[in-house]
């Protein structure tokens, strides 16, 4: 993948945290590298690459999303990046990049991303993969190439502390949920019980919860109380 | 300043937004370019620079903002990566450009960082300013070089995003503080007027604000209540 394409620079690279959910999983899509040698254990990595030239960072994640999973037009959230100088010093990961690149010793820095995926409509698309891809429990993150698990963990932090504030998870949910999947999404995220006097307290507070004059059907406990999320509760970026 | 030292690659800089507050202003520290040429004029611009050899971007943004300034350990926090393609394609800034640079058409992707500082505890400091240096108000900032005006708005959403999430902002606080000065600081960052009831309701709940045994003294209107935070309410960033 190194051959046929224009690069901006071998200084810039987008690394993507995606995380699936399902009501009960929170998950990370890893990849495997490619096996170089009969001694290099492959390591499982980020999805990510170089910037192409006439790239933004942007467009260089939705590529890389785009090419591993098909997948168009979700949330992508650039949160930090990473440039540590001696980020990429480990003995197996250089030998890694020097089957690959001119100037394997070339500083690289990368701007990471976040994405979020419903895993039950992600599913279907399972063949489109990469060949070697896996969803993995953001609580059994394995040893990661390069500085990748710092920037698991960061994406992690980062992802909490947005859906405490209500900046994002909105779009995990179906459009019409109760109060117990919205606090569900919370729990499994926040990788926490949580007081369901207390989170319905706080959450009520939100001015853009909205009940609807309906309740749940087809269940077999007492049906709870729908609600929607109106738009402008979707905050802008910051 | 770009002959004597070994960058990193001509492709990544780091820019700095540097906040400062008084009760009643909030500004940002602007240079001005140096005069190239009679016939172009030199805009203003965010202090930066290209990143060093052996330097992480966080490193960068304390250097430049130590040469800029004299002030080291002060609140700075890397905030958003800038990396359109066209970020630098004005006419001007390009000749700009061409004067410092061996390679002025390479393109230069930017990691920006926002800082806050007290005005009033920076004053004393300021002949050790770069010549050229201004504080301007963030309501007339003028047009900036290359991409500056783009990030220096960023830089304030994320600035008020975070003020109003209680994310920072005690630091530009006395130590004991009133709950109407808590209150004009968030007015002066907001930049709007906010209800006093509504604002001591809301920041009240704040756990880790700390009533005192104490109340102001020397003030001719009846002395307010004094408060601290404990520094638990420090979040982590994120």
């Amino acid at each position: 993948m190194f051959n046929n394409r224009k690069y901006a620079n071998l200084n810039v690279s987008v690394d993507c945290v995606v995380f699936g959910y399902t009501e009960d999983h929170l998950k990370v899509l890893l990849i495997e590298q490619k096996k170089i040698s009969p001694t290099i254990k492959p390591m499982f990595a980020l999805p990510g690459d170089l910037i192409l030239s006439g790239e933004s960072t942007d467009d260089s994640a939705a590529r890389v999303l785009k090419e591993l999973t098909s997948l168009e037009g979700i949330f992508l959230r650039q949160f930090h990046t990473f440039s540590d100088p001696n980020r990429v010093n480990d003995l197996k990961d250089l030998e890694w990049l020097r089957s690959f690149r001119e100037n394997p010793d070339e500083r690289v820095i990368t701007v990471a991303y976040y994405a979020l995926v419903k895993l039950d409509e992600y599913m279907p698309s399972a063949s489109s993969f990469a060949e070697k891809s896996v969803w993995q429990d953001v609580n059994y993150i394995p040893e990661l190439a390069f500085d990748h698990n710092q920037i698991v963990e960061k994406a992690i932090d980062k992802l909490r502390f947005e859906v405490v504030n209500n900046q994002v998870g909105f779009e995990l949910l179906p459009e019409k949920f109760t109060l117990s999947q919205l606090q569900r999404m919370h729990e499994t995220i926040l990788g926490k019980e949580l007081d369901k006097r207390n989170f319905r307290k706080s959450i009520k507070k939100l001015e853009n919860l909205v009940p609807l004059m309906e309740k749940q059907q087809g269940v077999h406990h007492k049906p709870g109380q729908l609600y929607s999320f109106a738009p402008a509760c979707l905050l802008p970026e910051v």
